[in-house]
């Protein structure tokens, strides 16, 4: 048989169908981000036992909203835009591991499949969500200017349910876009046994790094953030004490690879069918 | 009882329910043209009978994405952004009405219904339907430049079929943006009385003109175009004999109010339940 | 110039094109129930001028969620399910014109353009919303039996928020599916003139009733009904006192024509454009 | 820390925020499969390494559309419908692992981000698509009866690009609805590094078969089936060269887990930080 084309999934005769083609990624867009502080429980009780809470600040989160045009090595994405084009909003927490301080997306919603399964292959937890940001515009009424008193609203859904709306204002421009997402992420990539039988026959930590970073100028401001408490998510469960600050920034970046800081043996590697086996 | 507030539908006590709020309403955007020409004869079987071709190259039509973000005159859907941003398609001819030339939207599909209700206002024939364009990135590999070389895809689908595909490159600047949608546009209104006689209750011909319009430089470049045959659509009847050139540009401006051209009486007015009343 | 094609819009050369084919229309579907009291007053604001409050309790009204397969009399979509399939739900009161009782559709949102343009010529005040309702099985046990005890779920958002969300319970079987959506419905086509002054071209009050009506047996019971506050719509101003009853119902009708029972005059109607013209 | 609850991902204080809940899931649904024989070569040229054509028939596959309302097992989703129904479309071929008949799904399309998770866990490689089935009525005009002659379309689209249409017609009733979907399916889950060296983490086959089947009447007929080709899909390559038949049935059934038929060793497992990591 021929050898089968693609990365994550399906791997396929041509590797065309594959719900997202290989690295590297290409990434532009606009992300804008929310810091505040809940209360550090709020984040330790997110974590999985490997990670610890920030030594400073433990109790510092962002909520990001992000919309990207996207693509994979070849660039053909970008000619047929609704395979490029998607939003993303997630929760971001830092924690430790091993003494070093991390970024981990702790909630994660986006608007395509592509961009879901690129996320779970780097341990973001993705779901589907209704995610909209205002735009900035230079012509015309109907948007802010990226500049002081520029206005903009942030939400997102699911399942028909508002989970989270933010309202941003420039005051001026910084020379940081927040410290919570500052660090390299570490994710989790897990996959329970098919058995079903509390076993995981996926268990890693990775961790991740973009390169070639452009990076546009820094806005900074007052911003407003409103988590409602939906049968659907935990979001909410990381009540706002205190908002630190909002931020704008069109940003572009590359990613390719990252790291396995750990990773768990699968317990039925090795084992023959004869063995395993349940009727 | 109270007067009841609204401007299209539906009209209620606040007004809050209403499918959009009454004009000004006010854009910012970006606009993609492909221009082309097609047999005339396809144009002049687009038009009602008060309608002529344009007297100059009556087959020249035009293909026109645009992504928007759109207001009321209070901005708050700014703020909300998903009743506030929007995408569309429209194609254009031109035409005379008492020997004057005009632009007109033969065909337009929308993905919001505010943007659906506000054009049946407007004499827009508008549809729903899932349209895509690549946005222009000054950060980042993910998009082009607004520069010589920068190429935009474009797409159409309705019903789960693409019925339109263009690309676009930029080769330079221009003074114009085309010249096919440069006129007041013209437009019907109509609506079939209730009866489902062969009447029309509402049959105009309107115009309308934007103000304050705020435009951004001209990029202008080759563009290819893709029209496919579909069952629930006639786009295809526009069969491109010669592309003539696109156009990428950012366009700001608001709309009020138009003028009534024409308007026929509505058959029923002023006769009353008892007479018109069938069992 | 050939004749143009269509019924609702675009009027085009074949009509392949049109928003939706003309009447009669075919719908086979299933409707749920919430009968339920608010303050008369609730209603009476609703309504406008030609119309009055139900002499019997007249705070009775209803939120019905729907679900259909519908047709033209080709009955082509059928096999384009697409284009056939939508769900919608309406808030239902009852009023009086001119002594007769009527059913009146006041809030109404469906999740199809043809079903939108469709309810727009019969006068009902159509919207875009996200609308489920659980569905009865006969197979599994992933559904309710139509039968004692069989639980129901219908939810409807718009804008990502939630804005009502039923429960229904079968405690039985009934003679009648309530009351309030019991009466020919009379509705009210507007379109307001292009020149945005106040006047509408379009101003009628229409009745329509279906025919050919195939009903299925009627399954009664317990309901509960949250309506939330939203910003885009009114309906949580008909606050529930008392909620009545709740009732399924598969249901087969057919739509073809109505009547107009009053008409008001196109104030534009027989003025030339050199009259109107406004630069 | 707390330990952490959810069974996929992502794994929270709760449990609440998970992609869906864990198993086990009931189902009921409708099914229409359409039977049809492609070149064998179409089916070697997607099978893994392991996998061997079946031997008998080789070329016969199915693409099934399905209409589900699916639970987990407090019933809970079946109140909020929006995340119990989805639908989904399947291309089934059948092959041998160490000897044994296995049907898998090469290819699958899904429209909802539970179905999406859960189908990922099973080694289903789901993507999203646009999905619609036309529905069996009892009631009124429009759809069909479950009899002869009753016609039903089937249809999916992805990125606004239909990729398979069919049509089938009741001839009949049937002991069997097809052989090709008949067996316990065998799947694949992989996935690769974070490295992105060539190396998977997860290399597993397995296999799954659901119990409580609660199964309907089958309805057999004639089909048609038309694949499309397009950039993001390779469902055209399985050519028909000939249909066999078409089936409609209602199922219900339950999925708890399932066997590891084979599994490779995490290439990571054991390795720490500070062996692995790169700059």
């Amino acid at each position: 048989m021929t050898e089968l084309e693609g990365f994550i999934y399906p791997r396929t005769p041509t590797g065309a169908a594959s719900v997202v083609p290989g690295p590297p990624w290409h990434y532009s867009g606009e992300m804008l981000t929310v810091e505040y502080r809940t209360d550090p429980a709020n984040v330790a009780e997110l974590l999985p036992p490997q990670l610890g809470l920030a030594p400073d600040d433990p109790g510092a989160v962002a909520l990001i909203w992000a919309e990207w045009q996207s693509c994979s090595d070849d660039f053909s994405e970008l000619l047929d835009p609704v395979r490029s084009q998607y939003k993303e909003v997630f929760l971001v927490v830092r924690c430790t591991y091993e003494g070093q301080v991390y970024s981990r997306a702790a909630y994660i919603w986006v608007d395509k499949d592509f961009a879901l399964a690129r996320g779970l292959f780097q341990g973001y937890p993705k779901k589907m969500g209704d995610i909209w940001m205002t735009r900035p515009v230079t012509i015309g009424k109907a948007g802010p200017r990226l500049a002081v008193g520029g206005r903009f609203g942030a939400t997102v859904s699911t399942w028909g349910r508002r989970i989270a709306d933010a309202r941003f204002t420039i005051t001026g421009t910084s020379e940081t876009a927040g410290f919570v997402n500052s660090h390299p992420m570490v994710h989790t990539r897990q996959m329970p046994s098919i058995e079903s039988n509390g076993e995981d026959s996926l268990d890693e930590l990775v961790t991740m790094r973009g390169y070639d970073a452009d990076l546009g100028p820094i806005y900074s401001g007052d911003a407003e953030l409103d988590i409602f408490d939906t049968p659907t998510e935990e979001l909410h469960r990381l009540e706002p004490i205190e908002v630190i600050g909002g931020y704008y920034r069109q940003v572009g970046n590359s990613v390719a690879g990252g790291t396995t800081l750990w990773a768990g043996a699968n317990p039925r590697a090795g084992k023959s069918q004869t063995n395993e086996r349940a009727d």
